[in-house]
């Protein structure tokens, strides 16, 4: 099988696992994990924050930015088909008591003009505006990325009107890899950022959150409260810190195989690319063959190619490091041949 | 001042407290209040329904709805400028931690299709879609009626999937004595209906909802929990029951009042008349004489017309029982004379 | 029938209702209904804080001075038997995520060390201590007084750990009354109080809450969230400014009559006070007699008297404006038959 | 330093370091890794369970099981002492919305017939109890073992009024091995159950909740809410299969160190023994020294002891695997002298 459904099906590379193996650990509940500390260390470092905290999800790490930046009653602005809104169980609701309000963006990317008049005005009938969050890449616009240009048009909307942002980079280094923005200035856009060490970066498990001291103080306490306080953690954080120091450039890899993807099946006849390729994620609408997302889906797994669906008539592929060139280069082959 | 803010600034009428002073009363938490009773048996009546409760506003009602047919972490399917979920304070997510997901109408009406597509199915990462609210009248969109056939096929949708329909029917008897379909029929195509006894029917205070005894049981505990279990609230039951009884045809006229001023702010030069008026709410647009909303309500006051603002350059003026035929034709030519 | 069940069961005074009648009114959601302007501005002065805001009822007081005063996943403390812990369906929980502490008090009063000593800490483990409620009088502990001495203790504590006060003061006047203490002065031992202006005091229905400027801007939102923003409401504010006018001072008499009602059941057989009146509730203990609450209150109402089960084998009668020195003595004559 | 603050700070054993690097993994959102599976499969034939999930922490274990089991606006029952109320943050109220009512127990066993007194009534004004949560051993009693003898009468109690019984066994396993009743035996008393892998049992994170089919399918998506629905998370589940294999018999050695250091301690003079020692637990009462809990831990640190604050004068001391018999042995001495 090659599974292109996602990133986060890669397994731990051998280097994770010996880091694992021999990792030093404390309590860190205790904040007695010295890999885990640092880790957080150079999270915090490279993202330019004053602090970092290691979680167990991109999901937790979402959410206790939502418990930490927001107070029941409050609305965030997302765009319409973020991570946050579509896949996180309406947790901020549920969780948190914010009410999202989205915004239709264009490949991900939210008109700052149109963030701005969606902001509350102070009226007692209205929810008070407390967050914005943006994503890059943006996973269900194929994993468009957000141009700094406009992270930073819609940073100046946020302190306008005294509102924090949050970054929702579970792929955030794909963005800059593929875009050569460091991830530092990205960051630089947003009050709280959150990253996935798993998915692209290949660690088993965890994400990391950062922001300012103050933030990263409540969020410890937010992150104990669902559950997220761990003790010998310095073994999956071990991995993580591979993740950052061996796997970031390598993502380059990832989005060749995706270009190469997007060429190979782009060319065959029914099968169309929706959007552009700018990283790691491969669109392809199947309507013109006359199926389903669901029922190519079938037929895709019975030559051995294993995708998901993201719309009635397309399926998302997910280019990773599990799967190399060559098995590229068999899906196109293999797909060829089922078409 | 000629007040045309809303149809809630209406004052009660002599009638109204009359019923007041003389209501016969008891301790509604006891649910020994015959007055109450009576109101209560009335609505359920009048919209075809098992039973109904008396709440404080249309608000408590919309929202004792959503405590009542959704658990926390649901979502609920609702049009983008709906009330529920532009002016009550993301309360859904405040107190019932439930997810709002927007569908974009036309002039208030959700296209079923879309409602079907939004829908979420059976998902570890997805909120389960548990109830959909439909405004009728729809405010924002400027007293527009949504038409009982619109209705209807949402309902079919909903029921297809075993989701609940809640009818927000602040204004449904405008809908009724507009369109001449019975709040019975349009009630008929939702599991619950609230309606306001203040508005246009003119009662100091007080909505009613309704639904099957279940429901109502189980809404009478929240509506305890918020706050809104009374003692000898037939005296406000009482004026309820006269906006009933005297209040509901003679809507028509406010009906025409609308007309009547829409077609006579809508001949001034940079008045523009947005949407049609189909009820007792009259929207303007002003963008042509370079004001913003703001600036014209201030021109308006200096003159002795009251109205709200409804968007940048947008005025929202809502005929009602307070304001005659004289008092309209004298600010059409007010308005004709300060433009 | 002689309804001694609470003191909630009073009608309105022939007063109240021509009060109603006559009510000056506006649209309170625009701030604009004069009469509850002068009832909110009587209850702030009466008290000594700086703003009032009329509410619906005693728990919609409490809850909504919870919801302004703490943040989800702080603790209250309060006394075990406080009608805020016992008798508001959770709300604290469900409407504000937060958690109860309680301590049990002697007869609804709290040892100040104990509140001391049930502060949290900071530790990541540990909820924030934001609010300790104070009941006076306290109605499980049968109408007891809390001391003025004694709420002063613990408001020293509070203020030491920069905790809010809240004053439960459903039945403040009657302590009041009984005590000679002015209400202000109880007020003063806490940052925000809730009294009732149904309940003894007879209006129809509706609260005050007060405290800081700025903690009744807060609630106005709130009250607004749970469905507590109404319109011409001073129909019902005027019975409510009568209350405080007119009503006060005669609590004295349903005080006399609980001691009179006290000594005559007390002194038959099987029938044992619980505690000792000091307001105008009167515990009588049925055990001797060997029956539960419940069967004895079956018996009562075959005589004509109603009254409540506070406990398996305690009722409670609570005496008010509708029932004469006429009717205890009855009462007493009745159930010595009776028994 | 000799480290008896807690169990959680037990490091992983090298098997389990060798297990994780070893480990056969896969994604488990989508439930393909294997080791989980065989973890949790594992977990749920050991407490005679349909089905487990492995989580991150008891705390997670606890809060999924209150928001599986509860709606909000429920109560839930428990010890006042237990680790659910004191311990978790508030969690219960912040997340679930969920009310606690707590039950002084003696050694933290509750007595079946207050739990039955403190079940709530069918009324407006009251929660519905909705479930009864047993601590067992009981940290905060002192690692005390709840009997199972009192566990079925309490299970019988919740039976009787269908009230769902969670078992918070975070140290289940002590309690099982000091008493000789299986781990099956105390679950058959709980619809479910929770235990730690982590804590005496040495694996670097993780717990388990274990319950009927129907209860894991909704407990997986409120673990996914919370952020715990993680990746090749095989890599710590190894580990805490070694936890269950090799890890549980020997419980008795920390058991039997407890009991030495106990006896050494409590002769020393100023030293007394808080309650007895069941398990891995010894609480010291310091008191007679003249000294808080605070100064003695700081006189233990210079004397290289770490142990835990847990009262103004108690001190807990927790045997774990990096604790040995010599180690014991020369805490013995080494306080002797201080003292």
């Amino acid at each position: 099988m090659i599974d292109l459904r996602s990133d986060t099906v890669t397994k731990p590379t051998q280097a994770m696992r010996q880091a694992a193996f021999e990792a030093e650990v404390g309590d860190d509940v205790y904040s007695e994990d010295p890999t885990v500390q640092r880790l957080e260390e150079t999270a915090a470092r490279m993202l330019g924050k004053e602090a970092a905290l290691f979680v167990t999800s991109g999901t937790q790490g979402n959410q206790i930015a939502v418990l930490t930046h927001c107070n029941p009653g409050d609305e965030i602005l997302l765009e319409a088909n973020s991570h946050l809104f579509l896949y996180e169980g309406a947790s901020m609701s549920a969780l948190a008591g914010v009410q999202p309000r989205t915004i239709q963006g264009t490949r991900g990317v939210m008109d700052p003009e149109e963030v701005r008049a969606a902001i509350r005005a102070e009226d007692i009938h209205f929810p008070e505006t407390s967050l914005i969050c943006v994503e890059n890449t943006h996973n269900k616009a194929g994993g468009a990325i957000v141009p700094l240009g406009n992270m930073q048009a819609v940073y100046e909307v946020a302190r306008e009107q005294q509102i924090s942002i949050h970054l929702d980079g579970a792929r955030l280094f794909n963005a800059s890899i593929a875009s050569g923005v460091s991830i530092e200035h990205y960051a630089a856009q947003a009050d709280t950022v959150q990253f996935c060490l798993s998915k692209g970066l290949g660690a088993p498990m965890g994400s990391i959150i950062a922001g300012s001291y103050d933030f990263i103080y409540k969020a410890r306490k937010w992150r104990k409260r669902l559950g997220g306080g761990l003790r010998q953690v310095g073994m999956v954080a071990a991995p993580g810190l591979v993740a950052l120091t061996d796997m970031v450039d390598r993502l380059a890899e990832d989005h060749d195989h995706a270009q190469l993807l997007a060429q190979g099946l782009g060319q065959i006849d029914g099968l169309n690319l929706e959007g552009k390729v700018e990283t790691n994620i491969v669109l392809i609408n199947v309507v013109d063959l006359g199926k389903s997302a669901e029922e190519f889906l079938e037929d895709l797994k019975a030559i051995g190619v294993l995708a998901v669906p993201f719309g009635p008539n397309t399926v998302r592929f997910v280019t990773n490091y599990d799967v190399s060139r060559e098995d590229i280069e068999s899906v196109i082959e293999l797909v060829e041949q089922l078409v």
